[in-house]
């Protein structure tokens, strides 16, 4: 069971200031990078897994989506996610990932935006989600970037010589972090990139694309303090499609 | 090209030291991961890239292998190599993986230790791998992890608490890299994870294990300094097939 601090009060306060929850999409700087990993959405039956404020389920909708599943922990969220979408084609509910019924129809499309480094059994979720995933459907997911999340301190350090370092360690050491977030105790799973990758094809997902993003050109123009991304990325993408034959690996639940 | 660094004399004698140079494969303590991700050799025909002194090709003849072509850009490694190995079926030859001809004949199976890091045009090798390689063929190989080739500084840091880190910078800034290693101006290519997948996915390969290297119980018992690898693993090792279709991307050679 995954921690729900989006519901607590000065948490929320302070994840709401935020540009991607203030503007939307087009506020979180790696949207147009997810975006290029979607297919074409028109008619696709679609799965938002830790949806917040329903940003991405609304665009699929406004995309021709034929019905989009849209689920969070947060009742916050969830409350301002309804309230500001008027298709019928998207269906919010409260539920954690790793336990939420999903229905028996199957999915097109799977989404998730920065939710699943709340997850600790990665194993069960994908196998979950393999189970509702057409044959050949695509995952898109994004997470905090390994290199993010593993330091036992996460902070920036400035040289003399005005070099920027990550004092990293603790790597491989997969488990819990805490980190003061807007509030303190906020928790997340910290797990390699091997971990995702390895865990995605044992549930019957073939890996089509791994990015650590970057800022663009233009991203860089704007934004001259995202040059730090270079130095230590923040976020990492996955692209998958679920191969034919399902999981290779034991399923632990359905 | 690549650097021709192993003709060398000084870092030849240096390299030499190495438990790896001294105990073949045994002494590297990454094998058993990388022979664990291999298939069954007897009958098949394997190429090595970047064989060394051999050791690789000399157990997968040992193993049954129908043929073994062996490549190494270094005149001195080739001798030895080629000294100590009586099969028949195993083939060396100097040459640069970029360049070298590779016949006409399928591989069942393409090794590569510790060698990938010193190429540029990644792009362009698995191009020419994939080309080689039987469908399903597997390419197995290690290269240096991006986390020990990215920082402008790789040296630890010892803080005031006996905690050790590992200052990163410059992780997405692809390109050479110089280092002091026996000798100065080692030239080596780095590259963050996704490089390297996603130009094995345009290549017509499909990835099936990627595993960032740590020491097991019995290793680290025996070596407790490897415990650092959890903080900063050195090994990126990654499996793949070969997939019907070939290479997805444009084939710039053949």
């Amino acid at each position: 069971m995954s921690q729900n601090i989006y519901d607590d009060e000065a948490f929320h306060r302070g994840y709401s200031t935020l540009p991607r929850s203030r503007e939307g999409l087009d506020g979180a700087p790696e949207w147009a990078d997810m975006r290029a990993m979607l297919p074409d959405l028109a008619g696709q039956a679609v799965m938002d897994l830790g949806c917040g404020f329903g940003a991405f389920a609304r665009w699929a909708a406004e995309q021709g989506a034929a019905r989009v599943l849209a689920l969070d922990l947060s009742e916050r969220m969830l409350a301002r996610a309804r309230a500001s979408t008027a298709s019928e084609n998207v269906q919010f509910v409260r539920g954690d990932m790793l336990d939420a019924p999903l229905g028996e129809q199957p999915f097109d499309v799977i989404y998730s935006s920065l939710a699943i480094h709340y997850v600790d059994d990665l194993q069960r979720l994908f196998q979950r989600l393999r189970h509702v995933a057409a044959e050949g459907a695509r995952l898109v997911l994004s997470v905090e970037h390994p290199l993010f999340s593993a330091p036992s301190s996460p902070a920036w350090e400035t040289r003399a010589d005005g070099r920027k370092v990550w004092p990293l360690d603790s790597y491989l050491l997969e488990g819990w972090r805490e980190t003061n977030w807007f509030v303190p105790g906020v928790r997340k799973y910290h797990r390699g990139i091997g971990a995702y990758v390895n865990a995605l094809v044992a549930s019957g997902f073939r890996l089509d694309r791994l990015v650590e993003w970057a800022p663009g050109p233009a991203q860089l123009a704007e934004h001259p303090e995202w040059l730090d991304e270079l130095h230590r990325p923040t976020f990492l993408l996955l692209s998958a499609s679920a191969v034919p034959g399902g999981a290779r690996g034991r399923t632990k639940d359905t």
